[in-house]
């Protein structure tokens, strides 16, 4: 068993054994049922990095939106010299370490697609070393070129036509969470020599195409391990072995984070669980005396600091799908242990708690990981965040626990991994809503005219039968699902040749489980619309072509959102047929398929590409975002549509059923009291009937008005939304992503 | 039917169906039966050009074997501008093209492995631009550091200790030959059609990785042929249609392989089966009117005249395996259709002729497909050149024919592939000589003391007992054959990952059959000390750690090379045993295995690596090169060392069987007539028993002593050899290896 000094004090075995930060942290934390009244404000160093860092933003936003761009460097570990916030500043810097030798400047990261970060760089004003374009493109394939030299023309069709769309062949794929901790519980060494033994252990001789693949990959992540070692030691740090103290801890996982940002700009790059953990580390100084509740609170103000900096350089159609620059550095707080313990922490409070030293901020993008068994004071602590900032978001860990454990983290926006056992091949979306127009128009694209799918028979009546439209969209659904699946396969194959994860996989088990991530877009738009063939009459209306390009639709028909089972009878249908569906297909390196209801800010650019729908909706407009009932479909209040997206079943979304809700503070309460015990209620109702994610938004819809009428209103500098997903400033997204979040239901009444 | 009108006068369907040169050439070429007369000189031009050459071919042996090279340029097929031998005599030249901007200059080609290249550099004095330093390590990996990077610590031993050895893992792998006559028969466009058809058709659309990896293979292929293009228009050239005259057919063919040449450094880079198609172009002018044979030779001889200035960057280590700068530019002539025509043609002798013109050479590696049935004349001639110029060797074209067909070529020293149809993956040599030593010893290396094979039992008795050794042998083989075809698989994987053939490929079927080239050094010796083990008295001698190092033979014992059944029976039991092994084990892509006897100069580096064996040969003694009986084993003369090797049966060693042979002038006759009348029957009389190949050398020992000593005389400038595998200019091999041919048994009786 091994020992370190800087251990001490720690307890349990099994830990010491092999790297397995889960039992370490079982074996170590200390629950918190208090409320938040030991919380300190900010230090005076915060206070002063703060205003600058909002200086740089603000600069950053006069210059369109990127302040910095490096032209000349690739980006990797060891790429730059060290970086401060400020330079005059840096010895009130608790925590060090950024992505560029500058504050918010972008880094040159051109493995996923010389031609994105091109175009990155050209879009706000910068232009990149043309011989960085000879090197990635006569020397180095990149990731996107791979792609599209292999794509099927059938993939082109369907990707241009939009009814896969969102894929991850213009842009990093990221969602995979390094196991962060690692870096502070073993330090580098322990790390390293750990990965040599898997490396000497990786097959038994026989050198088959995997195995032979996996050494490489193995070798790949020792190579970065100790790169990471350089970059730490430039800052003035030796990580080789472990963290010794709260501070080192703080510092040592934030290096691995920045590792990982540092040599991948994936759509997602999340922290992970780290609360629980450090709260070990700082707990144990204050034990000591040597660290004060001021001084802990700063070094997490300041590594959230360091959160709120992560930029990558992106492109327009990128900034499309995911209005207003987010990276989803996700980080939860709260879970239960599978012993039944809480696991929230007093440094669960103090990174929430971050919200109010600083303001409210989309990132990190901060998860609660829900459960009505969580400790009533930290509940309504998160329930007074909400209503004050709008900047965090709800998962429910008694659905999620069963199946990931209790070391989990969020991925990406609400996708669960177990921390450093998985990753996921994420996959973006297929626009179900669409695929349910080429059922009807034969495999023609309702708005290009191009045969995209199948030539099938389309539909030729007046008016659409239920039978004969379910028929045909089930077979429509499976040349869908098969084509996703295979332009998934694509894509993750040349993902993992030219932009491998070293840096982040480095920080996860070799023997890594794997997820196939697909996901569902126009989710509710096909349910009401098969309800209004259903329960309504549709009558088509053709172009001179005979295409079917709009509906009348005649007659009332139930309609998802108002917990109606007749409407969603038909979603949890659709859910588990698509889902059925994936899985007959390969996936690539035998990963697990699963498939999330979440369209992110996306669905606003969804919706321009899918023509008008049987539920009223009509060609162009947005589709509702991930599960949320459509807009004008919630007639019953706020409890009704939460009772609806309830009824989905987790276990066939593995992947994330997202909700995004807009309450008036008047219609939960009049008072601050009265609107925490009432937001816990309602979370606790929704959770316990086995509902998987809310966001939670508090405001009314005139403040958004405002905020779009009046950006340069210094309130709204820092004024923070959840949409599908993810948090955003509001005065970042585009007008037309404004105007659809203005347009969604705000719930005055529950 | 295609129709082009490049094609008229040609005859057949099926080529113009499909791209199928097998199928054009049995359509259209014309037999010749006659004899040598109709051959003409060389032309002024061909003088002067080939004068300039050697003057060049001088320098660049007085500069130490390199006239110049590329360190700023990465080669590809439009890297550099069109080069010649000389721009003042450019306009002599009939056929344009050389791999870099100068003539002999070497081309700077990392892919294989940036050290390596850079090491080729360094060697002679040139320093690669550091910039490719950065380049090729820290964005594009190369071929050598994935397959190091990967290695288990059992193979790195195995290749450290020489058990496994000569690995194209510090070089490319080359024995690819490209089907280069497509590009004057096609044209390149009609060929980027054909393989954007194999895109289209690659796969049902399940993206398994063998389909994803294929799809993006042929994606580079199509590119390759877009470039292969731009390449030829910097000299003046279109080919995107078809060649319409014999110079073109001949100068499209060359851009072809030229194309091969600019992308890969493969150990052999040959050219293929070219003469009987381009006979075709020849004729076809010949009988408009348009073409003299004055002006045919001449196109033959300024093509090879190309052949003979192929150079690649070439490492010590590289040119201790493969003395003497060869490249296998190898070329056939002669075979018979499957019909039973011959196919030799006028232009068979045309390349013959060639090294009466320009005089003796070791590139291209000319390859006769020897037949008895070939006609008498050619037979005739081709014994007179090989008496006059040692250069050429000879294969069994009636072994070859019922398993590759009537239209393969040589892809390497001696190895078949159906041309265009197949690729090779090449895997050098397992040592068997010392693996009999690893089952004495248990594993335990004899001149490293390394445990290196399994922990066996070793033998401790004073005397060896042969069903002992036998059965310890046995399993050791098991082992050796398992470790060594893994280690390939990794290396091949990697090779296609890294540095993979594709304008080579770009002239290859899509659907490749692959074959797995393995090969056996330390042939005969594992032979005669299994012989000498059975029939005499095998004593070890073991120093202080008990491990043998030496043997004490007592008594006689029958040696392969001698036409006793008693050896060679062990000889054919030790090639079906290890070859059956070897299909045991999992293979690359499927592909099969096939083994060969065939070691090329590296005998003497392997011999170097290996102990004393029972046999008698001493530590560190040269191996006996290929199938070649040991040096002094031979006591029989000629044909019963012939007999010995001819009783191999090729089908367990599709790979080759190679056997080099001298004879002084005066054991073949004392005229030139009588020579060629005895060496043809003694072709005959060999290859008729089976036999697959023999490198003929007629000179005696004391021309190769006088040249060793002055190597200086004009006489020697171009004296090439024939060596295991290929022809060499004796000068150009190291001393060593110079000691070596000149200890080989040369043959003074028949």
């Amino acid at each position: 068993m091994l020992q370190k000094e800087q251990w001490q004090g720690f307890n349990g075995r099994i830990w010491r054994e092999e790297v397995n930060l889960r039992e370490f942290i079982q074996d170590n934390y200390t629950p918190y049922d208090g409320d938040a009244s030991f919380l300190e404000g900010p230090t005076e160093a915060t206070n002063t990095l703060w205003d600058e860092l909002q200086k740089l933003q603000k600069a950053e936003r006069d210059k369109g939106g990127v302040l910095d761009m490096d032209t000349e460097i690739v980006s990797s570990l060891t790429s730059h010299k060290p970086g401060y916030i400020s330079e005059a500043l840096k010895e009130k810097e608790q925590i060090v370490g950024l992505q560029t030798d500058k504050p918010l400047k972008r880094a040159f990261m051109p493995f996923g697609g010389i031609r994105t970060a091109e175009e990155a760089c050209t879009t706000y004003g910068y232009t990149p070393n043309p011989e960085l374009h000879k090197i990635f493109t006569d020397y180095h394939k990149t990731h996107n070129q791979a792609v599209f030299d292999s794509y099927t023309p059938e993939m082109k069709k369907a990707r241009h036509n939009k009814i896969i769309t969102g894929l991850p062949d213009t842009y990093g794929r990221g969602r995979i969470v390094g196991d962060y901790r690692r870096v502070a519980l073993y330090g580098i060494d322990l790390l390293v020599e750990d990965k040599q033994k898997d490396f000497a252990n990786c097959g038994d001789g026989t050198m088959t195409d995997d195995v032979i693949r996996l050494r490489e990959e193995i070798s790949m992540q020792i190579k970065a391990l100790k790169d990471m070692k350089v970059m730490a030691e430039s800052y003035g740090y030796d990580i080789s072995e472990p963290a010794s103290n709260a501070k080192e801890a703080v510092q040592w996982t934030y290096f691995g984070y920045l590792a990982a940002i540092k040599t991948q700009n994936g759509a997602a790059m999340s922290i992970g669980r780290i609360a629980t953990f450090l709260d070990i580390y700082i707990k144990r100084d204050m034990d000591k005396g040597i660290l004060t509740e001021k001084e802990a609170q700063e070094l997490i103000d300041h590594m959230t600091m360091k959160f709120r900096m992560v930029k990558f350089g992106r492109i327009p159609s990128y900034n499309q799908l995911f209005s207003g620059d987010p990276v989803w550095a996700t980080l939860e707080v709260g879970g239960l242990g599978q012993d039944g313990r809480s696991m929230v922490t007093k440094t669960d409070y103090r990174f929430l708690h971050t919200l109010e030293n600083m303001g409210p901020a989309p990132e990190p993008n901060l998860t609660v990981l829900y459960s009505e068994r969580l400790p009533k004071a930290f509940r309504n602590y998160a329930a007074h965040i909400s209503i004050t900032t709008s900047s965090i978001q709800y998962e429910n860990d008694d659905v999620m626990r069963p199946v990931w454990g209790d070391d989990y983290s969020i991925c990406c926006c609400v996708s669960a991994t177990q921390t450093g056992k998985e990753m996921q091949f994420f996959g973006a979306r297929a626009n179900l809503a669409k695929c349910l127009l080429y059922a009807i128009n034969g495999g023609v694209d309702e708005k290009t005219g191009q045969q995209v799918g199948p030539e099938y028979k389309p539909i030729t009546s007046e008016y659409l039968v239920y039978d004969e439209v379910m028929h045909k969209y089930d077979i429509m659904m499976d040349w869908l699902a098969g084509l996703y699946v295979n332009t998934l396969n694509l894509i993750q194959y040349m993902h993992d040749k030219y932009y491998y994860e070293y840096a982040l996989m480095a920080l996860i088990d070799t023997n890594v489980r794997r997820t196939f991530a697909t996901g569902i877009a126009g989710f509710s738009h096909v349910v009401d619309s098969l309800s209004a063939i259903k329960y309504a009459k549709v009558k088509t209306v053709r172009n001179e072509e005979g295409l079917v390009v709009d509906y009348e639709t005649t007659g009332d028909f139930p309609k998802y959102g108002n917990d109606d089972d007749r409407a969603d009878d038909i979603a949890v249908w659709l859910l588990q047929t698509f889902m059925k569906k994936l899985e007959k297909f390969h996936t690539y390196r035998d990963s697990e398929p699963t498939t999330s209801i979440l369209t992110i800010t996306s669905n606003v650019v969804y919706g321009k590409a899918t023509g008008s729908l049987p539920d009223g909706r009509k060609a162009g407009e947005p589709l509702a975002p991930g599960a949320n009932p459509s807009y004008g479909a919630e007639q019953n209040g706020l409890l009704a549509s939460l009772n609806s997206v309830a009824k989905l079943p987790y276990e066939w979304a593995l992947d994330g059923i997202s909700n995004t809700q807009t309450i008036n503070p008047d219609a939960l309460g009049h008072s601050e009291e009265e609107r925490i015990g009432n937001l816990v209620n309602v979370m606790d109702g929704y959770f316990s009937q086995g509902a998987h994610h809310l966001n939670v938004n508090v405001f009314g819809v005139e403040k958004l008005i405002d905020a779009m009428e009046h950006p340069e209103k210094e309130e709204y500098a820092n004024f923070t939304i959840r949409v599908s997903g993810y948090a955003v400033k509001f005065i970042s997204l585009t007008k037309e992503q404004q105007l659809d979040v203005i347009s969604r239901t705000c719930h005055d009444r529950m």
